[in-house]
């Protein structure tokens, strides 16, 4: 369905609108699972009707398409800021304690463990899933090549694609990690993950 | 309920039962979610009654933390043996790519997932997964403590959780990845994880 736009107020309530819906969908899907989750929960969650739901996602995989797109943007920005840095390596490493923090963050680690999850037996999940997944590595690859080709680094295809897999392999683990061990030492990991961030972009090939 | 076993062959017999309600539940796990799967379904599944399924497990709960039991003596068989490795830090190179193999082959990895996921929302799952993972990080940390201290470092207990928490998320972190890139190079992987393990390894303090 498509949702018309005559000036920027009403561009910016529809936005609230579809903010308030992610919101609430992602509670319900959290809890109850994606299977579990029906629209009229997610509508009264939300405290709106059905019919309102309807008006901005046509179902509830266009939901986790839209959160799986947020959650995407987020990610090229990180790769794009990272890329555009003086000292990317170091750049990188100071940054790992973000990506660190979101994804031990036991709500949006609840909330992506179940959208993968829900790939793992959903084609249609699994679809945009990948999508995401493919922009996402091709971006950190971009930054990977950029930091060991100023390093004077000259590595193969398949070794740039490896590194994006172990770095991103690292982060994702952390969802798994906060549900199965809640008291982590935070602090230990980021300190950890530095190091292997470092010893990783400085490797000679 | 309690099962009487009278002579070995009854208790093989057993065993065997319960392998077999063991892999059908996981099967249903996998492709509607825990949630989504009843006691009714996974008798259909293993092709016995639900009486039958009743006198082996109490309910799913009870399916779920078998499943959890087989996983974690997976994970202490692994660490016992390179803890008795003659070299504990080459063993542990060496032997990445089970690690990976284990971790990146999907069926497996949905199942974990959805227990995982199953655990974000359900006290009683978290309770049996949290469990597990503290008896599996106890004998990891020992593992890297007698590999560190023969390599002459003296490391603080935080930084032995963190390379436990940063090498568990590594390979956790690969189930994820195989449901969100599953044309993935498993070889490039394993050839940087080899890298990444030693270099953690032989970190100065």
């Amino acid at each position: 369905m498509s949702v018309t736009l005559d000036h920027p107020s009403e561009a910016s309530r529809a936005e609230t609108r579809r903010v308030q819906i992610r919101a609430a969908a992602a509670d319900c899907f959290r809890q109850r699972g994606f299977h579990g989750t029906s629209i009229a929960q997610i509508s009264k969650a939300a405290g709106m009707s059905t019919g309102h739901i309807y008006h901005y996602f046509e179902n509830k995989e266009a939901i986790i398409a839209d959160i799986v797109a947020q959650d995407l943007e987020r990610s090229l920005t990180l790769t794009t800021e990272l890329r555009s840095a003086s000292d990317v390596k170091d750049a990188m490493v100071e940054r790992a304690i973000e990506g660190v923090e979101h994804n031990l963050d036991p709500s949006s680690a609840g909330l992506q463990l179940e959208i993968v999850a829900e790939a793992a037996r959903n084609p249609h999940i699994a679809e945009i899933v990948r999508a995401a997944d493919q922009a996402c590595r091709d971006s950190l690859a971009d930054t990977i090549r950029i930091q060991r080709q100023a390093a004077g680094h000259q590595d193969s295809e398949a070794t740039i694609a490896g590194m994006v897999e172990a770095l991103i392999a690292m982060f994702e683990g952390l969802r798994i990690r906060t549900i199965r061990n809640p008291d982590l030492n935070q602090a230990a990991v980021v300190q950890v993950f530095r190091r292997m961030i470092h010893d990783l972009l400085s490797q000679t090939p």
